[in-house]
């Protein structure tokens, strides 16, 4: 599973993903990097400490939030340290010997796959098959050779299993990112990025009306900015919900210190998830 | 598609899907029911008026928010009209000639699959396989009789498509519900469901601090009690969102129609997608 030298961090798919170009960003070229399988498995070696470093896309401009983390999130002892984003650009991507008019299959992620309607569309004898994994659909292509087929990847997956790039850019959107977040059981001993800080929390209030109008004028009267609000259902209350939102401002600064007091006095549950500075 | 006369319905999955046990909780047992294999054909059939309802699945307290429907609901023409919950009870059903102890395959949804770890952990020799359609997969039973193999699907199911429950709601969680919207491009003759009236509207804001508490100060200064709330993604605009509520009182209100004007004067965007009454 590793390769190179360098902090050790996980992320869930193969070598190539975008979840490794995101970890490449915030960590530099030479991670020992781990790929797991699903995202329990990538907090679960944080938790154990097999590894330093997880890294975990949290939402994408077209396709929302990523729920599973979120529920992961609140449940981990590790904090948010970091944060990127990385703009998604799906590329067609065949072994050498596959020129792109033999291709009947196109294999990747559904979500991958869904975000290239308009190829499909243009090319109704191509058709889409989901796999596991964006960056895992050319590993296989380089493994078994299936011909008159191809997959949906990154570039950095390309290089990786040797695929040659047929159609570039064949996003529907350009405006195509994902954020993640860096998380680590322990603070690093410099902060990471350049960006302004930011603080994300997780609560909930009791539920009686203008509980969330009390819970986001701790913030607003302090003049903090709220980046995303995102809810989730309270599992075993149904219609009740957590409130996920990060902010500008780091959980030390006097405002953000008093806005969390004063969520905390009015909330049922308040959790900080982290402080970090993103990198651009 | 058709079975019985009555108001004609449509809704995704086959028939027994929980969506059909839905409709027939807002509508009666009288409908004529039109399965439909996507989201996006429910709402096509509906622009088409090719049928006069589509009954579409938008939360469960479990999983969360159906994000494609509210995706739907933006573009499409129909108004929410009704609304009920389904208690999701999950039953693992298999043809007459298959015994419990010879299963060593389940097939249902993900979703369905994911709610009912617990059984798959107790009984390690049996695979999960995912399938299009939690009653779909009972369908396909009953069609390929396949060997080895059980769905996991509603009482509903097991009875259309001749299957026998082995065993009795499987579901990890009994405190899983799933809410449903009753779509029309018309108002009904007379109001449906008996229970407060409600009213969802979704909505953007200039991309200021403090917008969202400004927003939800049109319902809170009215003591207006807000139901949920989601954020969507602006396609085209990262990093911004759409916010869908739900709130208590008829569109028609006084209260109600100056928190909507009040929400329209500070709003860059705002469509009221119903008002209507749930049925318990």
């Amino acid at each position: 599973m590793s390769k190179r030298t360098g902090p050790s961090v996980a992320f869930q798919g193969e070598f190539g993903a975008f979840s490794h170009i995101a970890a490449q960003k915030l960590l530099g070229a030479h991670i020992h990097a781990h790929a797991c399988s699903s995202f329990s498995q990538v907090f679960e070696i944080l938790r154990a400490e097999k590894i330093q470093y997880s890294v975990i896309p949290i939402e994408n401009t077209l396709h929302g939030s990523v729920y599973e983390n979120y529920d992961h999130l609140l449940d981990s002892q590790a904090s948010i340290i970091g944060e990127t984003s990385v703009r998604i650009a799906h590329q067609l991507i065949t072994m050498p010997s596959v020129p792109f008019r033999d291709v009947r299959r196109v294999f990747s992620h559904p979500v991958a796959l869904n975000q290239c309607r308009r190829f499909f569309a243009e090319h109704s004898n191509v058709e889409p098959v989901s796999f596991y994994d964006t960056a895992g659909s050319v590993k296989m292509l380089q493994a078994e050779q299936p011909g008159a087929s191809a997959a949906i990847a990154s570039e950095t997956a390309a290089r990786i299993y040797g695929g040659v790039i047929r159609k570039r850019n064949i996003e529907d959107h350009r405006q195509n990112f994902t954020r993640f977040f860096l998380l680590s059981k322990r603070a690093p001993r410099k902060p990471l990025g350049t960006g302004d800080w930011k603080t994300s929390a997780v609560f909930s209030m009791a539920n009686r009306p203008g509980q969330l109008f009390k819970a986001l004028g701790c913030f607003a009267l302090r003049d903090i900015t709220l980046t995303k609000i995102e809810s989730r259902p309270l599992r075993g209350k149904p219609w009740e919900y957590l409130f996920y939102v990060d902010f500008l401002g780091a959980a030390d600064d006097t405002p953000v210190k008093n806005a969390l007091a004063n969520l905390a006095e009015l909330s049922e549950f308040l959790k900080i998830l982290g402080t970090y500075r993103p990198t651009p």
